[in-house]
This record gives structure tokens, sequence and C-alpha cells, in this order.
């Protein structure tokens, strides 16, 4: 019999041998408001899964529902088939990396980027519940534009029998950050070169509405506090 | 015998059946030019490999050098011991985003995001060459901020034995890109919702010096300009 896993706190998720890195490990944190905060900031994930034995690693939305996460995509896309209710599901690996401020150092070996990533394992998948599949595919739209889903037209029948969603549990998850200014070598610091933070940051511009608004229609709300 | 695969040509990539997608073909290219600005234009990458059967997924910095990708890290790291030059080295695939709008559609389902991304598929092995491993990490630095590998201390030896780098050959390698406005239905085009793009984009704010700079060092031109 295999060691007894711990039971996931109510406020951190356990550590396994996979989300424990081998570097930097003080970087890691496992507190599920942490990883959520990080989840919730962003809505483009790297969705890694393997293909006839090698990775695969595509750019695509994703949502989060407690402690689930949701990706969607067409009924024809590689991940989505190979998810298939059918099939015992496909092992996944979710990670979504913000990017806050540019590291230089006096020494090359220093420079570094300030960061805040999650790494999700698991097996994602396919969501076949049409009330679920709603409910994912509203977090898919809230997660780029809070609010945005109660302001467009739901899918149709049609149009969700033509979405494939799969899901992916919170479970194996870890969050990894780095923050501060330069740690350059005491000998270094008097060396004549610039050091310190860029900060870095995602900016929006003005929306550009659509030549064929119907009249009468101003910029939402959810659009001017983005 | 298998059929003989084209050569790259100067100008364009092969595409091979991992590079051609299964959807939204019509946005794929596999262009020189078009791929090495989007990899010139991003510094960090998300790299996938496979660990004991399940795929992996790590934000990690990059450089270009002509038709070479560069990945480094701590000599300890799980991809760079995997990718030891005593191996056949490392299937991975290494992928690189820019979100450049959000599309917001009257209709849920044409909700969608405006991106450029490149992926490439191969087989990373550790640079052991120290001459190319130096040029390797003078890249890394250089594609973070155009300019400062010159403004900073070299690795010394030590650093050097502590650093891994691996190398990944632009071969396999195909961009995709989404651009342009809403592609609402027709009979959508009167409902009363807002519908266009919102800009996104990258955004530095003003450097922060080290408190413990050196005197009379001034803001560098290549940070100015970023």
């Amino acid at each position: 019999m295999g060691i007894q896993q711990p039971t996931s706190s109510p406020t951190a998720y356990t550590p396994t041998d996979r989300t424990v890195p081998t570097r930097s490990a003080e970087r890691a944190s496992y507190d599920r408001e942490l990883v959520h905060a990080i989840l919730d900031e962003g809505y483009v994930c790297h969705l890694g899964f393997v293909r006839e034995g090698a990775p695969v690693v595509l750019p695509t939305l994703y949502g989060r529902v407690g402690e689930r996460l949701y990706v969607h995509g067409s009924t024809g896309s590689r991940p989505l088939r190979m998810a298939d209710g059918a099939d015992p599901g496909l092992a996944v690996c979710l990670t979504v990396t913000h990017v806050d401020g540019l590291v230089l150092a006096r020494s090359a070996f220093h420079h570094s980027i300030n960061y805040r990533s999650v790494v999700v394992h698991g097996i994602a998948h396919q969501v076949t519940d049409p009330e679920e599949k709603r409910t994912a595919l509203d977090a898919l739209v809230d997660h780029v534009v809070p609010g945005r889903s109660r302001d467009s037209r739901p899918a149709d029948k049609k149009e969700l029998a033509a979405t494939a969603v799969i899901r992916l549990d919170l479970d194996e998850v870890s969050a990894k950050a780095r923050t501060g200014g330069v740690n350059d070598e005491p000998e270094d610091l008097s060396l004549p070169h610039w050091a310190g933070v860029v900060p870095v940051r995602r900016e929006y511009s003005a929306p550009l509405a659509d030549a064929d608004l119907a009249p009468g229609i101003g910029l939402p709300d959810y659009l001017a506090t983005l």
C-alpha cells in the first residue's frame, strides 16, 4: 500500500513530487488565495499535452469556477477530441504567467524577471452536462471581461454543440513568484552599470467600437473600468 | 521508403503534420520573417516537455540567434538536466504568445482574442561549446533589453559552469495570428450589446534604480527607449 496522501486543506493545495520545484523552492507557494488571484488576473494560459509521445503547448483561453478550470475550443481541435468523455481523460499541464518586471543586475548572470505563475497538473475531462457547459462558457467570457457574459447573446443550441469544453480540477497546483530588486554580488556593486527594475504591466487602450454598432449603444461601464 | 520532405526555403519553414493546425488553418503562417518578428518581440516562452509520461509546461526566458533558440537555467533544473549532451536530447515544444486585443462580439460564441503566437517543435540539446554558450547568454540578456549585454559584467567561469543552456533549432515552426474586428452573425448585428476590440499591449513604467547604484550612473539610452 502506498503512503496516504494528506488531504488538501481549505487554505492550501498539498504539494506533490511534481509541484515542488527542484530549484528556487522558496519561490513556490500552495496558497489557494494566491493561486486564485494569479489565475483570475489572466485569461490566456498555455496548455500542454502529449501527442504521439511529444509535447504540445498551445495558448488558449481559460476560466475558473471555484476549484475548476475550463478551457474551450472547437469540437474538432486536437486536445479537446483527446479529452473526449469516452476516454480516460487527457493528461495536461496548464500554466498561467504574468510578467511584472525586468530585473537588470550589474552582472549578466543575475539578470532576471519578476513574475507570478501558476502551474496546474491533472487529467482534463470533457464537460458533457449542459448546465455545467453553460456555466463554463459564461466563466470563460467573464474571465476576459468581468460582467461581459450578461451583456452578450448566450450560445444557442447549435453553437453549444460546436463548442467543446474541458474541465481541469485544481488539485495538483503550485504558484511561483519572483518579486523585489536586484541580487548582485557584493563585489559587483561598484561596477559602472545601471541596475534596477523596469516594471511591466498589461495595458488596455481605448476600446474601438465595431462600425456596425446598433444606434444608441455607449461604452459599457465594465469596459470603462477595465 | 518514406516520402522525401521538401527542404525549408530561405523565406519559409516547411509545414509538417504537427505544424498544420486542425482548425483555423487560414491563421497559420510559416514565413520566417514573421516568425522571427514574433519571437523577437518577446522574452518569456512556455517550454513544454514530457516527464514520466506527463506534460510539463514552464515559463522561461529565451533568446534567438539566427535559426536557433536558446533557453537557460540552473544546471540542476529538470528540463536542462534531461537535455544533457550525453542524451539523445529532449523533445520540447516552445511557444511564444502575444495578446493584442480582446474581441467582444455581440454573441458569447464569437468572443475571441487578437494574438500572435509561434510554436516550435523539436529536440533540444545542451550547449557544450563555451563560445556558443557565451553567445547564447548574451542573446538571452539582449532579448529582454536590446543592448544590455554590453553594459553588464559577463559571466565568469564559475557562473558559466553553473548555467546550463539548451539549443532548439528553428526547423519545425509555425506562427498563428488573429487580427481584425468582430465576426458576428448578420442576424446579431442589431442586438443591443456593445461590440468591438479592446487593444492590449505590454507597457513599461519608469525604471526603478537600485538603491546601491554607484554614483554618477544615469539611466542608459537603451532603457529610455524601451
